[in-house]
Protein backbone atom coordinates (compact mmCIF):
# COMPACT_ATOMS: atom_id res chain seq x y z
CA UNK A 1 0.00 0.00 0.00
CA UNK A 2 1.44 3.46 -0.70
CA UNK A 3 1.25 6.13 1.87
CA UNK A 4 -0.96 8.27 0.24
CA UNK A 5 -3.60 5.20 0.24
CA UNK A 6 -2.60 4.49 4.29
CA UNK A 7 -3.68 8.49 4.39
CA UNK A 8 -6.61 7.85 2.75
CA UNK A 9 -7.99 4.56 4.09
CA UNK A 10 -6.88 6.31 7.57
CA UNK A 11 -9.04 9.77 6.91
CA UNK A 12 -11.91 7.27 5.42
CA UNK A 13 -12.39 5.75 8.74
CA UNK A 14 -11.53 8.41 11.29
CA UNK A 15 -12.79 11.96 9.61
CA UNK A 16 -16.33 10.21 9.72
CA UNK A 17 -15.74 9.44 13.78
CA UNK A 18 -14.99 12.94 14.21
CA UNK A 19 -17.71 14.35 12.40
CA UNK A 20 -20.03 12.19 14.37
CA UNK A 21 -18.52 12.88 17.49
CA UNK A 22 -18.34 16.48 16.89
CA UNK A 23 -22.40 16.80 15.70
CA UNK A 24 -23.71 14.52 18.07
CA UNK A 25 -22.42 16.06 21.53
CA UNK A 26 -22.07 19.51 20.91
CA UNK A 27 -25.75 19.75 21.39
CA UNK A 28 -25.74 18.09 25.10
CA UNK A 29 -23.27 20.38 26.68
CA UNK A 30 -24.82 23.28 26.06
CA UNK A 31 -28.25 25.01 27.41
CA UNK A 32 -29.36 27.76 24.87
CA UNK A 33 -30.82 26.80 21.22
CA UNK A 34 -29.53 29.65 19.47
CA UNK A 35 -26.13 29.56 21.40
CA UNK A 36 -25.96 25.50 20.49
CA UNK A 37 -26.81 25.94 16.79
CA UNK A 38 -24.68 28.74 16.21
CA UNK A 39 -21.92 26.58 17.76
CA UNK A 40 -22.83 23.53 15.91
CA UNK A 41 -22.96 25.20 12.81
CA UNK A 42 -19.42 26.22 12.24
CA UNK A 43 -17.95 22.84 13.83
CA UNK A 44 -20.38 20.39 11.37
CA UNK A 45 -19.67 22.99 8.13
CA UNK A 46 -17.00 20.43 7.74
CA UNK A 47 -13.07 20.95 6.91
CA UNK A 48 -10.38 18.33 6.96
CA UNK A 49 -10.08 18.27 10.43
CA UNK A 50 -6.17 17.99 9.85
CA UNK A 51 -5.59 18.70 13.94
CA UNK A 52 -7.16 16.15 15.56
CA UNK A 53 -6.56 13.93 12.41
CA UNK A 54 -2.78 14.13 13.10
CA UNK A 55 -3.31 13.60 17.35
CA UNK A 56 -5.20 10.24 15.59
CA UNK A 57 -2.13 9.26 13.46
CA UNK A 58 0.01 9.58 16.44
CA UNK A 59 -2.18 7.36 18.52
CA UNK A 60 -2.52 5.02 15.44
CA UNK A 61 1.75 4.95 14.27
CA UNK A 62 1.89 3.65 18.05
CA UNK A 63 -0.49 0.58 17.38
CA UNK A 64 -3.40 2.31 19.65
CA UNK A 65 -6.75 2.41 18.38
CA UNK A 66 -8.52 5.97 19.96
CA UNK A 67 -10.99 4.60 23.09
CA UNK A 68 -13.84 6.70 22.95
CA UNK A 69 -12.32 9.00 26.10
CA UNK A 70 -9.31 9.40 23.74
CA UNK A 71 -11.50 10.47 20.82
CA UNK A 72 -13.35 13.00 23.06
CA UNK A 73 -10.10 14.52 24.31
CA UNK A 74 -8.99 14.45 20.68
CA UNK A 75 -12.37 16.46 19.17
CA UNK A 76 -11.56 19.21 22.21
CA UNK A 77 -9.14 20.64 19.67
CA UNK A 78 -11.64 20.61 16.90
CA UNK A 79 -13.83 23.15 19.00
CA UNK A 80 -10.93 25.37 19.96
CA UNK A 81 -9.69 25.30 16.30
CA UNK A 82 -13.48 26.07 15.39
CA UNK A 83 -13.46 29.04 17.97
CA UNK A 84 -10.37 30.91 16.66
CA UNK A 85 -11.89 30.82 12.82
CA UNK A 86 -15.14 32.14 14.39
CA UNK A 87 -14.03 35.02 16.17
CA UNK A 88 -10.92 35.30 13.27
CA UNK A 89 -13.85 36.34 10.96
CA UNK A 90 -15.63 38.63 13.45
CA UNK A 91 -16.33 42.29 11.82
CA UNK A 92 -14.03 43.67 14.53
CA UNK A 93 -11.23 40.88 13.00
CA UNK A 94 -11.10 39.53 9.47
CA UNK A 95 -14.91 40.92 8.57
CA UNK A 96 -14.92 37.87 6.16
CA UNK A 97 -18.32 37.16 4.99
CA UNK A 98 -17.45 33.46 3.58
CA UNK A 99 -15.94 30.31 5.00
CA UNK A 100 -15.66 26.71 3.66
CA UNK A 101 -18.21 27.86 0.78
CA UNK A 102 -21.25 29.12 3.62
CA UNK A 103 -21.75 32.59 5.13
CA UNK A 104 -19.32 32.99 8.30
CA UNK A 105 -20.95 32.04 11.79
CA UNK A 106 -21.72 36.58 12.61
CA UNK A 107 -23.25 36.84 8.85
CA UNK A 108 -26.05 33.70 10.01
CA UNK A 109 -26.14 34.49 13.61
CA UNK A 110 -25.23 38.35 14.07
CA UNK A 111 -21.76 39.33 15.47
CA UNK A 112 -22.94 39.15 19.01
CA UNK A 113 -23.95 35.45 19.01
CA UNK A 114 -20.88 34.82 17.03
CA UNK A 115 -18.70 35.75 19.80
CA UNK A 116 -20.26 33.74 22.25
CA UNK A 117 -20.41 30.78 20.20
CA UNK A 118 -16.60 31.48 19.98
CA UNK A 119 -16.38 31.81 23.79
CA UNK A 120 -18.47 28.88 24.10
CA UNK A 121 -16.38 26.66 22.00
CA UNK A 122 -13.53 27.48 24.18
CA UNK A 123 -14.23 26.71 26.98
CA UNK A 124 -16.16 23.61 25.41
CA UNK A 125 -12.76 22.18 24.70
CA UNK A 126 -11.33 22.44 28.10
CA UNK A 127 -14.38 20.75 29.59
CA UNK A 128 -14.21 18.13 27.14
CA UNK A 129 -10.28 17.73 28.14
CA UNK A 130 -11.15 17.51 31.94
CA UNK A 131 -14.09 15.45 31.59
CA UNK A 132 -13.12 12.94 29.23
CA UNK A 133 -12.46 9.34 30.90
CA UNK A 134 -8.64 9.74 29.89
CA UNK A 135 -6.46 9.36 33.44
CA UNK A 136 -6.42 12.40 35.66
CA UNK A 137 -2.61 12.96 34.46
CA UNK A 138 -2.34 12.84 30.95
CA UNK A 139 -6.26 14.93 31.09
CA UNK A 140 -3.79 17.92 33.37
CA UNK A 141 -1.37 17.60 30.78
CA UNK A 142 -3.22 18.00 28.25
CA UNK A 143 -4.95 21.16 29.21
CA UNK A 144 -1.67 22.99 30.14
CA UNK A 145 -0.61 21.95 26.79
CA UNK A 146 -3.40 23.21 24.85
CA UNK A 147 -3.35 26.64 27.46
CA UNK A 148 0.02 27.01 26.16
CA UNK A 149 -0.45 26.17 22.62
CA UNK A 150 -3.63 28.27 22.22
CA UNK A 151 -3.42 30.88 24.74
CA UNK A 152 -1.97 34.27 25.12
CA UNK A 153 1.90 32.86 24.63
CA UNK A 154 0.59 30.85 21.70
CA UNK A 155 -2.28 31.41 19.11
CA UNK A 156 -3.88 34.49 21.23
CA UNK A 157 -0.21 36.22 20.97
CA UNK A 158 -0.30 35.49 17.14
CA UNK A 159 -2.78 36.58 16.23
CA UNK A 160 -2.64 40.10 18.37
CA UNK A 161 0.95 40.30 16.30
CA UNK A 162 -1.28 39.64 13.16
CA UNK A 163 -4.24 42.65 14.26
CA UNK A 164 -0.72 45.09 15.38
CA UNK A 165 1.28 45.14 11.96
CA UNK A 166 -1.52 44.86 9.52
CA UNK A 167 -0.47 47.72 7.16
CA UNK A 168 3.02 47.23 8.85
CA UNK A 169 5.75 45.02 6.61
CA UNK A 170 7.17 42.73 8.95
CA UNK A 171 10.89 41.16 8.94
CA UNK A 172 10.70 37.26 7.45
CA UNK A 173 12.03 36.20 11.16
CA UNK A 174 9.05 38.34 12.26
CA UNK A 175 6.61 36.69 10.27
CA UNK A 176 7.76 33.41 11.00
CA UNK A 177 7.39 33.94 14.54
CA UNK A 178 3.52 35.18 13.54
CA UNK A 179 2.90 31.87 12.10
CA UNK A 180 4.61 29.88 14.73
CA UNK A 181 2.20 31.20 17.18
CA UNK A 182 -0.74 31.46 14.92
CA UNK A 183 -0.90 28.99 13.20
CA UNK A 184 2.15 26.06 14.33
CA UNK A 185 1.17 26.27 18.13
CA UNK A 186 -2.00 24.68 17.78
CA UNK A 187 -0.43 21.78 15.24
CA UNK A 188 2.22 21.61 17.21
CA UNK A 189 -0.23 20.74 20.06
CA UNK A 190 -2.08 18.37 17.81
CA UNK A 191 0.95 16.15 18.04
CA UNK A 192 1.91 16.49 21.29
CA UNK A 193 -1.68 15.61 21.78
CA UNK A 194 -1.15 12.26 20.63
CA UNK A 195 2.30 12.01 22.26
CA UNK A 196 0.39 12.34 26.01
CA UNK A 197 -2.06 9.95 25.19
CA UNK A 198 0.21 6.99 23.05
CA UNK A 199 2.88 7.70 26.41
CA UNK A 200 5.96 8.16 24.06
CA UNK A 201 9.34 8.16 25.47
CA UNK A 202 10.35 12.12 25.56
CA UNK A 203 13.15 11.58 22.98
CA UNK A 204 10.13 9.69 20.63
CA UNK A 205 8.18 13.39 21.23
CA UNK A 206 11.05 15.43 20.96
CA UNK A 207 11.58 14.32 17.26
CA UNK A 208 7.65 14.17 16.52
CA UNK A 209 7.36 17.67 17.75
CA UNK A 210 10.32 18.92 15.47
CA UNK A 211 8.19 16.72 12.52
CA UNK A 212 5.01 18.65 14.12
CA UNK A 213 6.74 22.35 13.85
CA UNK A 214 8.25 22.30 10.03
CA UNK A 215 4.34 21.00 9.48
CA UNK A 216 2.73 23.62 10.93
CA UNK A 217 5.15 26.40 9.49
CA UNK A 218 4.62 24.61 5.55
CA UNK A 219 1.11 24.64 6.44
CA UNK A 220 1.12 28.84 6.64
CA UNK A 221 3.35 29.22 4.00
CA UNK A 222 1.42 27.14 1.51
CA UNK A 223 -1.85 28.55 2.87
CA UNK A 224 -0.32 32.10 2.00
CA UNK A 225 0.69 30.91 -1.67
CA UNK A 226 -2.95 29.71 -2.31
CA UNK A 227 -4.69 33.22 -1.40
CA UNK A 228 -2.53 34.39 -3.98
CA UNK A 229 -3.03 31.25 -6.40
CA UNK A 230 -5.98 29.72 -5.99
CA UNK A 231 -9.56 30.99 -6.75
CA UNK A 232 -12.27 31.66 -4.57
CA UNK A 233 -14.57 28.95 -5.32
CA UNK A 234 -11.70 26.59 -5.03
CA UNK A 235 -10.84 27.92 -1.60
CA UNK A 236 -14.49 28.42 -0.72
CA UNK A 237 -13.69 31.84 1.24
CA UNK A 238 -12.39 34.94 -0.57
CA UNK A 239 -9.14 34.77 -1.50
CA UNK A 240 -6.67 37.95 -2.79
CA UNK A 241 -7.62 39.24 0.35
CA UNK A 242 -4.28 39.27 2.52
CA UNK A 243 -2.70 41.70 -0.49
CA UNK A 244 -5.45 44.08 -0.15
CA UNK A 245 -5.30 44.36 3.44
CA UNK A 246 -2.04 44.54 3.26
CA UNK A 247 -0.99 41.38 5.82
CA UNK A 248 2.04 39.97 5.91
CA UNK A 249 2.61 36.90 3.53
CA UNK A 250 5.52 35.24 2.37
CA UNK A 251 4.50 35.64 -1.36
CA UNK A 252 4.24 39.59 -0.11
CA UNK A 253 7.56 39.24 1.76
CA UNK A 254 10.06 37.38 -0.81
CA UNK A 255 7.84 36.71 -3.55
CA UNK A 256 6.18 33.32 -4.81
CA UNK A 257 9.21 31.63 -6.90
CA UNK A 258 11.05 31.83 -3.11
CA UNK A 259 7.63 31.06 -1.27
CA UNK A 260 7.46 27.96 -3.32
CA UNK A 261 11.23 26.81 -2.32
CA UNK A 262 10.49 27.57 1.51
CA UNK A 263 7.89 25.37 1.35
CA UNK A 264 9.90 22.33 -0.44
CA UNK A 265 12.58 23.07 2.08
CA UNK A 266 10.37 23.24 5.16
CA UNK A 267 8.54 20.16 3.89
CA UNK A 268 11.51 18.10 2.85
CA UNK A 269 13.11 18.99 6.36
CA UNK A 270 9.65 17.86 8.25
CA UNK A 271 10.22 14.35 6.24
CA UNK A 272 14.16 13.89 7.69
CA UNK A 273 13.07 14.58 11.22
CA UNK A 274 10.26 12.01 11.32
CA UNK A 275 12.52 9.37 9.51
CA UNK A 276 15.47 9.94 11.69
CA UNK A 277 13.06 9.76 14.76
CA UNK A 278 11.41 6.70 13.50
CA UNK A 279 14.69 4.58 12.58
CA UNK A 280 16.39 5.59 15.76
CA UNK A 281 13.13 4.43 17.66
CA UNK A 282 11.52 1.61 15.34
CA UNK A 283 8.20 2.54 14.38
CA UNK A 284 7.04 3.21 10.92
CA UNK A 285 6.79 6.50 9.50
CA UNK A 286 4.50 5.98 6.93
CA UNK A 287 0.92 7.55 8.18
CA UNK A 288 2.82 10.66 9.07
CA UNK A 289 4.84 11.05 6.08
CA UNK A 290 1.28 10.82 3.76
CA UNK A 291 0.45 13.97 5.94
CA UNK A 292 2.83 15.47 3.93
CA UNK A 293 0.93 15.01 0.53
CA UNK A 294 -1.04 17.79 1.93
CA UNK A 295 1.38 20.55 0.49
CA UNK A 296 0.75 19.05 -3.04
CA UNK B 1 -14.81 42.07 66.25
CA UNK B 2 -18.22 43.11 64.65
CA UNK B 3 -18.89 40.96 61.02
CA UNK B 4 -18.23 43.96 59.63
CA UNK B 5 -15.19 44.58 60.83
CA UNK B 6 -14.17 41.14 59.81
CA UNK B 7 -14.93 41.57 56.64
CA UNK B 8 -12.85 44.64 56.48
CA UNK B 9 -9.83 43.07 57.97
CA UNK B 10 -10.12 40.15 55.82
CA UNK B 11 -10.76 42.60 52.62
CA UNK B 12 -7.74 44.24 53.31
CA UNK B 13 -5.32 41.38 53.75
CA UNK B 14 -6.26 39.55 50.65
CA UNK B 15 -7.47 42.38 48.44
CA UNK B 16 -4.04 43.85 47.74
CA UNK B 17 -2.80 39.86 47.19
CA UNK B 18 -4.93 39.47 44.71
CA UNK B 19 -4.25 42.69 43.12
CA UNK B 20 -0.95 42.29 43.37
CA UNK B 21 -0.92 38.70 41.81
CA UNK B 22 -2.71 39.60 39.17
CA UNK B 23 -0.63 42.71 38.58
CA UNK B 24 2.54 40.60 38.50
CA UNK B 25 2.00 37.49 36.95
CA UNK B 26 -0.24 38.24 33.53
CA UNK B 27 2.69 39.73 31.24
CA UNK B 28 4.90 36.92 32.24
CA UNK B 29 2.90 34.80 30.58
CA UNK B 30 1.79 36.85 27.09
CA UNK B 31 3.92 37.37 24.34
CA UNK B 32 2.44 40.00 22.84
CA UNK B 33 3.16 43.33 24.26
CA UNK B 34 -0.09 45.73 22.98
CA UNK B 35 -1.74 42.06 24.16
CA UNK B 36 -0.41 42.44 27.52
CA UNK B 37 -1.24 46.15 27.61
CA UNK B 38 -4.76 45.17 27.00
CA UNK B 39 -5.41 42.23 28.82
CA UNK B 40 -3.65 43.80 31.84
CA UNK B 41 -5.56 47.56 31.19
CA UNK B 42 -9.03 45.77 31.98
CA UNK B 43 -7.86 43.37 35.35
CA UNK B 44 -5.83 46.35 36.63
CA UNK B 45 -8.85 48.45 35.77
CA UNK B 46 -9.95 47.23 39.66
CA UNK B 47 -13.50 46.21 40.78
CA UNK B 48 -14.31 44.60 44.23
CA UNK B 49 -12.31 40.76 43.52
CA UNK B 50 -15.46 39.50 44.82
CA UNK B 51 -15.27 36.50 42.95
CA UNK B 52 -11.72 35.72 44.54
CA UNK B 53 -12.20 36.57 47.87
CA UNK B 54 -15.57 34.51 48.33
CA UNK B 55 -13.24 31.41 47.52
CA UNK B 56 -10.24 32.86 50.16
CA UNK B 57 -13.25 33.28 52.29
CA UNK B 58 -13.68 29.52 52.40
CA UNK B 59 -10.49 28.09 52.61
CA UNK B 60 -10.62 31.38 55.46
CA UNK B 61 -13.45 29.57 56.97
CA UNK B 62 -12.20 26.22 57.54
CA UNK B 63 -9.06 27.66 59.10
CA UNK B 64 -6.60 27.86 55.76
CA UNK B 65 -4.26 30.55 54.96
CA UNK B 66 -4.00 30.21 50.96
CA UNK B 67 -0.67 29.11 49.86
CA UNK B 68 1.05 30.80 46.42
CA UNK B 69 -0.46 27.61 44.69
CA UNK B 70 -3.89 28.17 45.79
CA UNK B 71 -3.58 32.24 45.23
CA UNK B 72 -3.12 31.54 41.54
CA UNK B 73 -5.51 28.93 41.22
CA UNK B 74 -7.83 31.23 42.87
CA UNK B 75 -6.60 34.30 40.68
CA UNK B 76 -7.46 32.57 37.73
CA UNK B 77 -11.31 32.82 38.48
CA UNK B 78 -10.65 37.14 38.19
CA UNK B 79 -9.17 36.37 34.57
CA UNK B 80 -12.62 34.56 33.62
CA UNK B 81 -14.73 37.14 35.06
CA UNK B 82 -12.55 40.22 33.47
CA UNK B 83 -12.63 38.55 29.76
CA UNK B 84 -16.87 38.33 30.22
CA UNK B 85 -16.70 42.07 31.03
CA UNK B 86 -14.53 42.68 27.66
CA UNK B 87 -16.61 40.68 25.75
CA UNK B 88 -19.98 41.94 27.29
CA UNK B 89 -18.79 45.60 26.68
CA UNK B 90 -18.06 44.74 22.94
CA UNK B 91 -19.92 46.75 20.23
CA UNK B 92 -20.90 43.10 19.08
CA UNK B 93 -22.85 42.89 23.05
CA UNK B 94 -23.88 45.45 24.79
CA UNK B 95 -21.99 48.40 23.57
CA UNK B 96 -20.47 49.81 26.60
CA UNK B 97 -18.03 52.68 26.27
CA UNK B 98 -17.48 52.79 30.34
CA UNK B 99 -16.63 50.39 33.40
CA UNK B 100 -15.20 50.87 36.66
CA UNK B 101 -15.21 54.71 35.45
CA UNK B 102 -12.59 54.11 32.74
CA UNK B 103 -12.79 53.38 28.94
CA UNK B 104 -14.00 49.86 28.22
CA UNK B 105 -11.18 48.24 26.66
CA UNK B 106 -12.49 48.28 22.77
CA UNK B 107 -12.63 52.01 23.06
CA UNK B 108 -9.47 52.11 24.46
CA UNK B 109 -7.82 49.18 22.18
CA UNK B 110 -10.30 48.78 19.35
CA UNK B 111 -12.87 45.74 18.96
CA UNK B 112 -10.72 43.55 17.11
CA UNK B 113 -7.41 43.26 20.40
CA UNK B 114 -10.56 43.57 22.71
CA UNK B 115 -11.62 40.48 21.27
CA UNK B 116 -8.28 38.84 21.79
CA UNK B 117 -7.92 40.43 25.23
CA UNK B 118 -10.98 38.51 26.42
CA UNK B 119 -9.92 35.13 24.29
CA UNK B 120 -6.11 35.44 26.16
CA UNK B 121 -7.83 35.92 29.52
CA UNK B 122 -10.08 32.92 29.17
CA UNK B 123 -7.41 30.49 28.04
CA UNK B 124 -5.15 32.30 30.85
CA UNK B 125 -7.40 31.31 33.57
CA UNK B 126 -7.54 27.75 32.62
CA UNK B 127 -3.89 27.89 32.46
CA UNK B 128 -3.05 28.90 35.96
CA UNK B 129 -5.49 26.44 37.01
CA UNK B 130 -3.48 23.54 35.07
CA UNK B 131 0.37 25.06 36.01
CA UNK B 132 -0.28 26.11 39.54
CA UNK B 133 1.15 23.91 42.13
CA UNK B 134 -2.10 22.17 43.49
CA UNK B 135 -2.61 18.89 43.21
CA UNK B 136 -3.20 17.38 40.28
CA UNK B 137 -6.73 16.49 41.30
CA UNK B 138 -7.53 19.23 42.70
CA UNK B 139 -6.57 20.88 39.63
CA UNK B 140 -8.49 18.62 37.16
CA UNK B 141 -11.85 19.57 39.48
CA UNK B 142 -10.88 23.36 39.27
CA UNK B 143 -10.79 22.93 35.70
CA UNK B 144 -13.68 21.06 35.53
CA UNK B 145 -15.76 22.98 37.64
CA UNK B 146 -15.06 26.04 35.92
CA UNK B 147 -16.06 25.23 32.59
CA UNK B 148 -19.40 23.95 33.59
CA UNK B 149 -19.56 27.35 35.50
CA UNK B 150 -18.32 29.23 32.74
CA UNK B 151 -19.23 27.76 29.70
CA UNK B 152 -22.37 26.77 27.31
CA UNK B 153 -23.76 25.27 29.66
CA UNK B 154 -23.08 27.69 32.31
CA UNK B 155 -22.32 31.83 31.68
CA UNK B 156 -22.15 31.96 28.16
CA UNK B 157 -25.59 30.02 27.88
CA UNK B 158 -27.53 32.81 30.24
CA UNK B 159 -25.29 35.60 28.05
CA UNK B 160 -27.04 34.40 25.33
CA UNK B 161 -30.40 33.81 26.74
CA UNK B 162 -29.67 37.87 27.64
CA UNK B 163 -28.58 38.49 23.59
CA UNK B 164 -31.86 36.15 22.31
CA UNK B 165 -34.60 38.20 24.62
CA UNK B 166 -33.75 41.70 24.55
CA UNK B 167 -36.47 43.62 23.51
CA UNK B 168 -38.40 40.25 24.68
CA UNK B 169 -40.34 40.15 27.72
CA UNK B 170 -39.01 36.95 29.92
CA UNK B 171 -41.08 35.81 32.65
CA UNK B 172 -39.80 35.56 36.44
CA UNK B 173 -38.89 31.98 36.14
CA UNK B 174 -37.14 32.48 33.01
CA UNK B 175 -35.39 35.92 33.94
CA UNK B 176 -33.98 33.62 36.83
CA UNK B 177 -32.39 31.33 34.54
CA UNK B 178 -31.04 33.57 32.70
CA UNK B 179 -29.48 35.27 35.82
CA UNK B 180 -28.25 31.95 37.52
CA UNK B 181 -26.36 31.07 34.20
CA UNK B 182 -24.89 34.33 33.32
CA UNK B 183 -24.01 35.79 37.07
CA UNK B 184 -24.90 32.94 39.10
CA UNK B 185 -22.66 30.45 38.14
CA UNK B 186 -19.38 32.10 38.37
CA UNK B 187 -20.44 32.78 42.44
CA UNK B 188 -21.47 29.37 42.37
CA UNK B 189 -17.96 28.37 41.00
CA UNK B 190 -16.27 30.93 43.52
CA UNK B 191 -17.58 28.72 46.53
CA UNK B 192 -16.84 26.03 44.77
CA UNK B 193 -13.38 26.19 43.85
CA UNK B 194 -13.02 27.58 47.70
CA UNK B 195 -14.71 24.16 48.79
CA UNK B 196 -12.39 22.22 46.49
CA UNK B 197 -9.06 23.77 47.84
CA UNK B 198 -10.12 23.42 51.58
CA UNK B 199 -11.12 19.66 50.61
CA UNK B 200 -14.52 20.11 53.07
CA UNK B 201 -17.04 16.67 53.21
CA UNK B 202 -19.44 16.90 50.08
CA UNK B 203 -22.48 18.43 52.91
CA UNK B 204 -20.78 20.81 53.82
CA UNK B 205 -19.90 21.79 50.14
CA UNK B 206 -23.67 21.85 49.76
CA UNK B 207 -24.66 23.98 52.10
CA UNK B 208 -22.22 26.01 51.23
CA UNK B 209 -23.05 26.02 47.38
CA UNK B 210 -27.10 26.30 48.40
CA UNK B 211 -25.50 29.67 50.16
CA UNK B 212 -23.50 30.70 47.11
CA UNK B 213 -26.60 30.53 44.76
CA UNK B 214 -28.84 32.55 47.14
CA UNK B 215 -25.60 34.77 46.72
CA UNK B 216 -25.80 34.88 42.96
CA UNK B 217 -29.73 35.55 42.66
CA UNK B 218 -29.00 38.35 45.40
CA UNK B 219 -26.60 39.58 43.25
CA UNK B 220 -28.36 40.49 40.08
CA UNK B 221 -31.26 41.62 41.36
CA UNK B 222 -29.25 44.32 43.67
CA UNK B 223 -27.36 45.06 40.07
CA UNK B 224 -30.63 45.85 38.58
CA UNK B 225 -31.65 47.60 41.79
CA UNK B 226 -28.83 50.13 41.74
CA UNK B 227 -29.04 50.17 37.59
CA UNK B 228 -32.08 52.16 38.47
CA UNK B 229 -31.63 53.82 41.48
CA UNK B 230 -27.68 54.72 41.12
CA UNK B 231 -26.09 57.47 38.92
CA UNK B 232 -23.30 56.93 36.37
CA UNK B 233 -20.57 59.10 39.01
CA UNK B 234 -21.36 56.41 41.71
CA UNK B 235 -21.70 53.68 39.56
CA UNK B 236 -18.35 53.87 37.09
CA UNK B 237 -20.30 52.80 34.49
CA UNK B 238 -23.75 53.60 32.22
CA UNK B 239 -26.71 53.21 34.27
CA UNK B 240 -30.76 53.10 33.11
CA UNK B 241 -29.15 51.59 29.92
CA UNK B 242 -31.30 48.39 30.71
CA UNK B 243 -34.99 50.20 30.41
CA UNK B 244 -33.50 51.84 27.46
CA UNK B 245 -32.72 49.09 25.37
CA UNK B 246 -35.61 46.72 27.00
CA UNK B 247 -33.07 44.42 28.84
CA UNK B 248 -34.99 42.36 31.22
CA UNK B 249 -34.53 43.61 34.91
CA UNK B 250 -36.51 42.21 38.27
CA UNK B 251 -37.92 46.06 38.52
CA UNK B 252 -38.95 45.87 34.76
CA UNK B 253 -40.72 42.54 35.68
CA UNK B 254 -41.86 42.84 38.79
CA UNK B 255 -41.17 46.88 40.00
CA UNK B 256 -38.93 48.12 42.45
CA UNK B 257 -40.73 47.56 45.70
CA UNK B 258 -41.40 44.07 44.88
CA UNK B 259 -37.67 43.94 43.26
CA UNK B 260 -36.07 44.67 47.02
CA UNK B 261 -38.89 42.62 48.83
CA UNK B 262 -36.84 39.81 46.69
CA UNK B 263 -33.57 40.55 47.30
CA UNK B 264 -34.62 41.25 51.28
CA UNK B 265 -35.87 37.48 51.12
CA UNK B 266 -32.86 36.04 49.19
CA UNK B 267 -30.37 37.31 51.41
CA UNK B 268 -32.26 36.15 54.59
CA UNK B 269 -32.62 32.34 52.73
CA UNK B 270 -28.62 32.89 52.11
CA UNK B 271 -28.27 33.60 55.78
CA UNK B 272 -29.88 30.50 56.81
CA UNK B 273 -28.46 27.88 54.76
CA UNK B 274 -25.04 29.08 56.01
CA UNK B 275 -25.87 29.57 59.43
CA UNK B 276 -27.71 26.09 59.70
CA UNK B 277 -24.85 24.54 57.95
CA UNK B 278 -22.03 26.22 60.32
CA UNK B 279 -23.89 24.78 63.22
CA UNK B 280 -24.46 21.55 61.98
CA UNK B 281 -20.48 21.08 61.31
CA UNK B 282 -18.91 22.96 63.81
CA UNK B 283 -17.16 26.23 61.91
CA UNK B 284 -17.78 29.88 62.00
CA UNK B 285 -19.98 31.10 59.62
CA UNK B 286 -19.12 34.83 60.96
CA UNK B 287 -17.06 35.85 57.91
CA UNK B 288 -19.17 34.19 54.93
CA UNK B 289 -22.17 36.10 56.25
CA UNK B 290 -20.22 39.23 56.07
CA UNK B 291 -20.62 39.10 52.72
CA UNK B 292 -23.91 39.39 52.67
CA UNK B 293 -23.53 42.85 54.24
CA UNK B 294 -22.81 43.85 50.43
CA UNK B 295 -26.43 43.69 49.70
CA UNK B 296 -27.14 47.12 52.02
Amino acid sequence: MTQNNELAEFEAVFRPQINAYLHDNIPRDVNESTLAEAMSYSVDAGGKRLRPLLSLAVLTTFGQAPTEAELRAICALELLHTYSLIHDDLPAMDDDALRRGEPTNHVKFGPGMATLAGDGLLTLAFQWLSDSDVSTDKKIQLVQALTRAAGPSGMVAGQALDVENTHHRLTLPELRTLHREKTGALIHYAVEAGTILAETAPSVRDGLLAYADDFGLAFQIYDDILDVTSSPEKMGKATQKDAAEEKNTYPSLVGLAESQELLDDTVSRAKEHLIETAATFGFSPDLLLAFLSYFG
